[in-house]
C-alpha cells in the first residue's frame, strides 16, 4: 500500500492511536537513546540528543519529522531502497514494530535543528526555486508546491525541509540526481534533482537549513494560501503529523513504469512563446494590478479580493499551471490573444472578461449570491486578472488563436475506451498521494497544497474539466506535477473517467429538469452528467437542491 | 467669401429666396434655352434639353445640381479659374445676375441624366473608392465622405456626382490630376485625382454615372448614417439644395498657402502597422461581431445598437479616422495592445472596455439615463466594438504601448501661443466649409457628413478633444481630410483654441461647483473650462443644469 492516504481523519487511524500500547513509546525512546535490543548504536549518538542532526557529518535532523516518512526511510535502509553504508547496519536489526516505535518517538520530539548552513552560500536562487521553481525552462515546479510554503512538508510523502541539515540536503540532492536514492513517490525527486546545478543545490540547501524549525511561509508558489472563513479544512492544521504516526507506510516504490517519462515540457521548447519572467512586472500602478492579478490567480479561493466569488477551494492555477504560463496547461498568454471569440458553450461572442467570468461560474463554482455567478466586469478582481494575463501575453501576436501550447493537448481515443472502474485503481496508485483517497486534496497547516477533484469543494458540472476528454488530455500531459512519470494514454482516459464519475456541485444552468439539462448541455459521450449513476446510486447531477 | 456656409437655415438665405424676383427665373430659362442676351449659344444646345448632359461629347449634366456650385463654375469659366476653350466664350458675356439666374434655373430643373457609361468598364473598384477610399495606402478618403453616400453632394462645395456624364467625370479627374482645374475648396481634389490610375478613374466615373439621379445611398464610409429618433438634424433632409441657390459663392480659390502639403500620411509608411483590409473579416459569428462593431464605429450615434448610448451626433470615426485605422488619428490597433493600462484621468487600471466606456461618457456625451454614462461591459455594443478593435489589431504585439502612429501627434508650442480670436479667422477660412459657420457640422438628406464641433451635439467638457493641445495635434496632422493642404502649426493651435473656446455639454464629473470641478479636472493651461468666458459671457462650463 505504498500510496496510502495518511492525512485525513479515519476511524482506523484513531483506533490505532488509541490502542497503541504505552510501551511502544518507551521502546522508541530506548532505541533512540540507547540503541535497539540487537546492540547497534543509539540514534542520538549521531543525530544529536535533541534529534536536531549534525551539520559536520551530514546526519539529518529527525526531531519533529513525520513518523510515516521516518519509518519509510528506516525500512528503505533496512530493505535496500536507500543504499547507505552507515544506516544499513543500523536499520537491519530493527523489527517493523521497532521501526514504528522509534519513528513515532522522533516525530513526537520537539522540533529541533542543529543546522549550520555556510554563511558564504547565497540563499537567493534557492529561495526562488522554493517559491517559484523553474517550470518554464526545466519543468521544475516550486519546491513549496509539495513541501509546503512553510517548508514543513506534507504527510509521509513530502518531508519537512525547513531546519534540515545543510550538508544532508545537499547530499540527498546528489543521491537523487545520481540514482543512489530512488524511493520517493512516483520517482518525483530524481529528475528534479538531476536538473539542478551545484550552486542551485547549495543555495536550496542553505535556504531550507536557514529556515529553522518554526519558519514563516514563503510567498507565492502554491495553490491556496490561508483558509477563508467559510471553508472548513479537511484536515485541521497541525493534525496531520500526529495521525500519520500510526499509519506509516513502506517505501512508495520506484517510478511508475506504465507510461513514458516526459523529459521536458513543451513550454521551454523552440517555438513556444516565452511570457515575461516572474517578478519583472513594472514598479508602477500597472505593475500593482499585475501583481494583484497574479496573487488572485494563484490563491483565488482564499485571496481577500477574489474569495467572495469562489464557492469551492479552487484556484486559477489549479488548472493553468505555473501561474498560467505553462504550455499545454491552457496558458493564459495564448488565451489573451484569442479573445474576443465566439464560444459554442454560451452561443455568443465572449470577451476575455466574459471568458474569465465563465471560469468563475463553473470551475470556481461562484456562489449564487454573486452577480451573474461571477465577478462583475469592472470589479478589481476581473481588472487585475486581465492585467496579469495581458502582461503574460507581452509580445504575443494579437488575433493568433492557434499559438503552440494553447489549451490542453487532445488525447486520441484508445481501443479500450475509458472505464471509471479501471480508473479507480490508477487513481489510488498515482493520484491519491496528493489529491487524497477521497479526492478532497491536501491541506496542511491552513494551506491547500493540492486541490479537491470532486465533491462540494471541486469544480461544478458546468466546468470544462468535468468532460472526460478534456480531463484526460490535461492529466496525460501535466500530471503528476514536475518532470516525472506520466500516465499512459489508457490510464489517463480511465482516471479522468473515474474522477468525473464522482458527484460534484450542480451545473448552474440546471433548470430543475435533469433530462432537459442533460440534453441541452451534456449530450457529449465524454460527459457522465445525467447519464451515469453516482456513488449514491442516483444519476450524477440529480440533486435539484444543490448549490 | 469663398467658404461661406450655405447649408443651414439663416434668415438671410430665406429673405433672399423670398425677395428673388420672378423675372430672374425667366432670365435663367431664357439663357438656358435661347442663349444669353449677348448672343452666344443656348446652354441646352450642348447640355441637353432636359439638362442631363451629353455622353458623346463629355458635356456634363446640369439639371438638379446645386445652384451655388453651378454659379461658381460659370464664374470660374468666365474669370479663368477653369480653363475651358468651349465654356470660356459662353461664360464671358454673362453678368453676375445672369450667372445666378441660369444656375438657379438648372438647379430647379427635375434631376436628369443622359449618362451612358460604357458597359465594359467594371464599377467594382470605383464602388470601393466611393465607399471606402484608400486611406491606408494613398491617404484617399472615401468619395462619399464629401459627396455623400447617395452621391448627391453637399452644398456648393461638393457637387452631386450620381448620374453625372461618364466621360465628363473622367475628363475632370484628369484635369485635376494635371493641374488644369484647380478651383476646388482648399485644393482638395487635385492630390486625390493625381493618386488615381486610369482604370480607377474609369471605374469611378462609370460607378457614379450608373447611379442615376435618384440613387440609393452606398453602405459605409461616412460618419453618420440616418437620423436617430431623438436627434433633430440641424438641416432637414432636402432643404440644403434650395437654400444654397440664393447664396451661391465664387470660386473657393487655390490651395491654402500657409501650411505645407502632406504628400502622404504616416499610415502607409514603412514601420507603420498594417491592420487587416476592409471586408476581410471571417464569414462566421466572430466576423458578424466584427462587422457589427465596424458599423457601430462608423455610425455610432445613429446605429440602432449604439444610439441609446450617444447623447450627441458623434461617431467613433469622427476622431479615429478611416474607421479606426489611421496612424496619427488614434488608431484602434495601437490602443488594443496597450490596454489594460493605468489612466491618470480616472486614477485606476482601465481595460479596453472601460477605456471605450470613457469615450461614450465624454466624447459621445452618453445620456445620464445610461448606466454609468456608457454601454455596460457585456452589452452587444461594447462586445462588438471590442471584437472589431481586436480584429484591427491582428498581429500587433500584445503590450506594445508605443506603436508608431498611436494617439495623436504632439504639437510643439509656438512662440505666439494660441489665440481663439486668431483661430476664428482660420476656422471661417478653412473649417467652415465642412463643419459649418456655426460649428454644427453638415447634414444632407438625413446623413451627417461632418460632425458638430461645439454645442449640444458635440463632445462634452470631459472629452480629450476639449483640450487645446490634443485638438491642435489632431487638427494639424489630420485636417482637412485627404492628402491636401495642412494648416501651419500656428493656425492649428489657434483654431483648436477657437473651437474649444465655445460652449459644449457639461462635464459629467461636474459636481455643482464650477471652481472645484475646474480645480479637480481642468487645471491644465490647455483647457478653457471654468476659466474663460464663453460666447454668452458666462464662464465656460458654468451651466449647472446642462446635460
Amino acid at each position: 500500500m505504498p500510496n496510502e492516504r495518511v492525512l485525513q481523519p479515519s476511524w482506523l487511524a484513531l483506533v490505532a492511536v488509541l490502542v497503541m500500547p504505552a510501551a511502544a513509546d518507551d521502546l522508541g525512546e530506548r532505541i533512540a537513546t540507547q540503541g535497539p535490543p540487537g546492540g547497534t548504536a543509539a540514534c542520538a549518538t549521531c543525530h544529536g540528543h535533541n534529534g536536531g542532526g549534525d551539520e559536520g557529518v551530514a546526519f539529518p535532523r529527525l526531531a519533529g519529522l513525520n513518523a510515516g516518512y521516518l519509518a519509510r526511510q528506516l525500512r528503505a535502509f533496512r530493505d535496500g531502497g536507500r543504499d547507505n553504508p552507515i544506516m544499513r547496519p543500523m536499520a537491519q536489526p530493527l523489527t517493523d514494530a521497532e521501526v514504528v516505535a522509534v519513528s513515532a518517538y522522533y516525530a513526537a520530539l520537539p522540533p529541533a535543528s542543529n543546522a549550520k548552513p555556510p554563511t558564504e552560500v547565497s540563499t537567493t536562487i534557492g529561495g526562488v526555486l522554493v517559491a517559484e521553481g523553474d517550470w518554464f525552462n526545466r519543468s521544475l515546479p516550486a519546491c513549496a508546491q509539495c513541501h509546503a510554503r512553510d517548508g514543513l512538508g506534507a504527510g509521509d510523502a513530502f518531508p519537512a525541509l525547513a531546519g534540515q541539515i545543510y550538508s544532508y540536503i545537499l547530499g540527498q540532492i546528489d543521491a537523487w540526481a545520481t540514482g543512489k536514492r530512488i524511493a520517493d513517490p512516483h520517482g518525483l525527486m530524481s529528475p528534479i534533482a538531476a536538473r539542478l546545478n551545484l550552486d542551485e543545490a547549495k543555495s536550496l540547501a542553505a535556504y531550507y537549513a536557514a529556515m529553522g524549525v518554526a519558519p514563516a511561509p514563503v510567498a507565492g508558489a502554491t495553490q491556496g494560501t490561508g483558509v477563508p472563513t467559510d471553508v472548513t479544512p479537511l484536515v485541521q492544521p497541525g493534525v496531520g503529523r500526529a495521525e500519520t504516526q500510526a499509519t506509516a507506510t513502506g517505501p512508495v516504490g520506484p517510478p511508475l513504469d506504465h507510461g513514458p517519462v516526459d523529459t521536458g515540457r513543451p513550454q521551454g521548447s523552440a517555438g513556444i512563446f516565452h511570457p515575461p519572467a516572474r517578478n519583472t512586472a513594472p514598479k508602477d500602478r500597472m505593475g500593482e494590478a499585475i501583481r494583484l492579478g497574479e496573487a488572485i490567480f494563484i490563491g483565488t479561493f482564499s485571496h481577500p479580493e477574489s474569495a467572495r466569488y469562489v464557492g469551492n477551494t479552487q484556484t486559477c492555477e489549479g488548472c493553468h499551471l505555473d501561474a498560467g504560463r505553462l504550455a499545454g496547461a491552457a496558458p493564459m498568454w495564448a488565451a489573451w490573444v484569442a479573445y474576443p471569440a465566439f464560444r459554442t458553450k454560451n452561443q455568443r461572442l465572449n470577451t476575455i472578461a466574459e471568458r474569465i467570468q465563465g471560469c468563475f461560474t463553473y470551475s470556481m463554482n461562484a456562489p449564487a449570491s454573486t452577480v451573474g455567478h461571477a465577478p462583475e466586469a469592472e470589479s478589481d478582481t476581473l481588472v487585475a486578472l486581465q492585467s496579469y494575463i495581458y502582461w503574460l501575453a507581452t509580445g504575443a501576436p494579437t488575433g493568433d488563436s492557434g499559438m503552440p501550447g494553447r489549451g490542453y493537448p487532445t488525447l486520441d481515443p484508445t481501443p479500450q475506451g475509458f472505464d471509471p472502474d479501471r480508473g479507480a485503481g490508477v487513481y489510488q496508485t498515482v493520484c491519491a498521494v496528493c489529491h487524497g483517497n477521497d479526492g478532497q486534496g491536501t491541506w496542511v497547516r491552513g494551506e491547500l497544497l493540492f486541490p479537491p477533484l470532486w465533491g462540494a469543494k471541486s469544480y461544478n458540472w458546468g466546468a470544462g474539466m468535468h468532460r472526460i476528454d478534456t480531463a484526460a488530455g490535461y492529466i496525460r500531459h501535466n500530471m503528476p506535477l514536475g518532470p516525472a512519470t506520466r500516465l499512459s494514454d489508457q490510464d489517463a482516459w480511465d482516471v479522468a473517467a473515474f474522477i468525473n464519475a464522482q458527484e460534484r456541485p450542480q451545473d448552474p444552468r440546471f433548470n430543475g429538469d435533469l433530462a432537459e439539462t442533460t440534453r441541452l448541455y451534456h449530450a457529449s459521450r465524454y460527459d457522465y452528467y445525467g447519464k451515469r449513476s453516482g456513488p449514491d446510486g442516483r444519476p450524477l447531477g440529480d440533486e435539484p437542491a444543490k448549490r
